[in-house]
């Protein structure tokens, strides 16, 4: 069986203004399902992922066909190729977020007023979280996943090139709602290949959207950012530093820069910019920059790195504000951390930075001043990530500074109320 | 001695540009300025707006005297009108704040992950703060007060009426920021009435600006509410309930709804509709409304409501939509709390709502069911308010989902970061 692409209808406003509606009313199911429901959907979800991985695997390889006449790189078909591994691994995910606490109803603060009221914060869900991504066919399931265990409903769109793995994975999910007896208008994924979908996501779709979270590369993320009328939870650059201070061990920096490289290139949370306290060039610089350049990392250095190796070549004014995910670094000696700061603050893109050293007041200084969603002291940038924090699961890392910022896990998908217990207090 | 009016530049827009990107620098300074500048700050501002007190006044005449000549409302002179006394009260006003705790550098959450790692989350500033308000003076020094305090900067676009004297309690902030010695950028005043200024506010000055305020009318608040492309932290409407329960105690129910209705009639958490549960509409329904009649507030009731007095008018369909912030109620008898829970959900504007009962699964249902950023049990709606929850001061209240929600005070214009301890740590 293949799975049938669903008739495209031909008023697309029409068809968005339905799905946000329908998104808006399950929301209010889905605020206040118990936390059981929410988990056996969660099961029912994993198990129709395997029951169903013959179709899923079938329609990716549609999608995998199309996209190679069309010309794909390899790295595009790898993002989109899904193989039996990698649907095992969706439905995995699938149980590992439902092992994850539920953060609906959680009582973050409680005091209580000198006349005797009681006032809690207590977390509840955001409403309806739209999420629009390009060609990894899991995300449809784990921001399905992360958004249902969170209490929200989520308009999922997906991109071209795996429209038909989504549409196929998305059938399991609603498969999974029902079994639970949640609405399958919980998870919605949009039918329709048509651009103009993404448009009218941004514009709110008449109020029913409350977040939007862009999953992709820079194109759309900056497309998202500029257009969306709605709250975006993103980040553009993770243009991340790591500063080797004078006080650094070098064994330690060592081992932290490499990792922080190296480990993956193409994470956002990966270092591109090395920083080194010119008190201690004559001693790390080199080291350091031999020991990237042996693992095959190309060092675009400023005028104090070309000449501590003859390997390093010269870096450009673009190449302090470039996130190159890829084996490249920029590196540069700068006047202890003050410099640092600085030039983090002029570069950098408020994700994650990190420094090296053991004096315990220039550690203070750079975690109180660099002005990143996370700062990290004698640690790797590439912990940037909610499974590192322990919230488990993430649908994103965002930059920006209001509600969410870093890693966007369950809690963080969640706002708050206050409820005041009273015994019949007036206000004065 | 007269204010003077600052010159009007021409180019508006090369005027608003300067304003944002002075005050992102000294955003940056404000949010490293430890607690006692601030307070030392704040101490000095207030000091300076008592030693300024008759320029500030004369000021005052000035806009009063060109209100009156326009035929302004007496409801809006008295908003605009200074006496010494409501100077000393925005003197203490300061003080207040002052002896609020600073927010910034609070550790909110910290925990240790099972590689030793530390990760603290810490409260930082939000940055640069808009405040667009209309005709009261006195928002000039609460609202510069109460974003010093929590480190940000911030851009005040006072009312026309009360140009003259914003433009002079502004002079006094200015010099208070300059005896402590931090940027007087951080306070700035809009210099000019051109309406213009607005609406570069609302487009976000070129990215210097993080969040907008609203503080005025509805007309202001929908504008800003439409045509920001920056967060907003506002309400629209107060359209609050009091649900007096079939298990409430009828005194306990009219000592809340008359505080609820008639304590203040024109704040954001005066209640707009009573609603009565059928099961006691023949004992409690007559006394409520009564009370409310016999206090001089008009009541507008459906078939039910209308019987049980003659004297209650009959409600339209918009009256239960309607914030009358005025001495009129809209009053209907519902089926019970699910009745209740439903008729707020579809004409609530999810700010303050309350249950009167003595059934704890009731209240629980109420308290968990109605989104509304405050839901009470047994307490006055009228508790709305950031002063009552504790928090000190409030810059107003929002009814949006993101960030902040409930009332805005010093912590809710703060955003925080993620601080990282290691120890040498890397991913595998």
């Amino acid at each position: 069986m293949t799975v049938p692409l669903k008739a495209m209808e031909t008023d697309i406003a029409a068809t968005m203004r339905g799905i946000g509606q329908r998104a808006r009313a399950a929301a209010r199911v889905l605020a206040l399902a118990p936390t059981t429901k929410k988990n056996d959907a969660l099961d029912a979800m994993a198990k129709a992922i395997r029951t169903h991985a013959r179709n899923i695997l079938a329609a990716n390889a549609e999608d995998v066909a199309e996209a190679e006449r069309a010309g794909a790189t390899a790295a595009l078909l790898d993002r989109l190729t899904l193989t039996e591994a990698r649907i095992e691994a969706m439905a995995a995910g699938l149980e590992a977020v439902r092992a994850l606490p539920d953060p609906v109803g959680s009582v973050t603060e409680c005091w209580t007023r000198p006349n005797g009221m009681t006032i809690e914060r207590v977390r509840v869900p955001l409403g309806v979280i739209g999420v629009i991504y390009e060609s990894r066919p899991n995300v449809t399931a784990d921001a399905g996943a992360l958004c249902l265990k969170s209490g929200n409903a989520v308009i999922l769109r997906g991109g071209s090139d795996s429209f038909r793995s989504s549409v196929a994975i998305h059938a399991a999910l609603a498969e999974g709602l029902n079994t639970a007896g949640l609405p399958e208008d919980a998870i919605q994924f949009v039918p329709t290949r048509d651009r103009a979908a993404v448009g009218l996501m941004l514009a709110g779709l008449d109020g029913h959207l409350d977040v939007i979270v862009p999953r992709g590369g820079k194109g759309l993320v900056a497309r998202v950012q500029a257009e969306a009328r709605v709250p975006v939870f993103a980040h553009l650059d993770g243009n991340c530093h790591v500063y080797v201070d004078k006080a650094a061990d070098l064994a330690m920096a060592k081992a932290i820069l490499f990792n922080a490289k190296m480990r993956r290139t193409g994470v956002c949370g990966a270092a591109e910019t090395l920083l080194v306290d010119r008190a201690v060039a004559a001693t790390h610089l080199q080291p350091l920059v031999a020991m990237l350049l042996e693992a095959g990392c190309e060092v675009r250095g400023d005028a104090d790195t070309q000449r501590a190796d003859a390997r390093v070549k010269a870096a450009s004014e673009e190449d302090w504000n470039t996130e190159f995910l890829d084996a490249i670094i920029a590196a540069k000696v700068v006047d202890g951390v003050d410099e640092a700061i600085a030039h983090i603050g002029r570069h950098g893109s408020h994700h994650t930075d990190a420094i090296v050293t053991a004096d315990q007041n220039a550690a203070e200084k750079f975690l109180a001043e660099v002005d990143s969603a996370i700062v990290l002291h004698n640690a790797s940038t590439q912990f940037a990530d909610g499974g590192e924090f322990g919230f488990g699961a993430e649908i994103g890392i965002a930059t920006g500074r209001m509600h969410a910022r870093g890693p966007v896990g369950l809690e963080q998908l969640c706002t708050f109320k206050y409820r005041v217990r009273g015994t019949g207090q007036t206000r004065p």
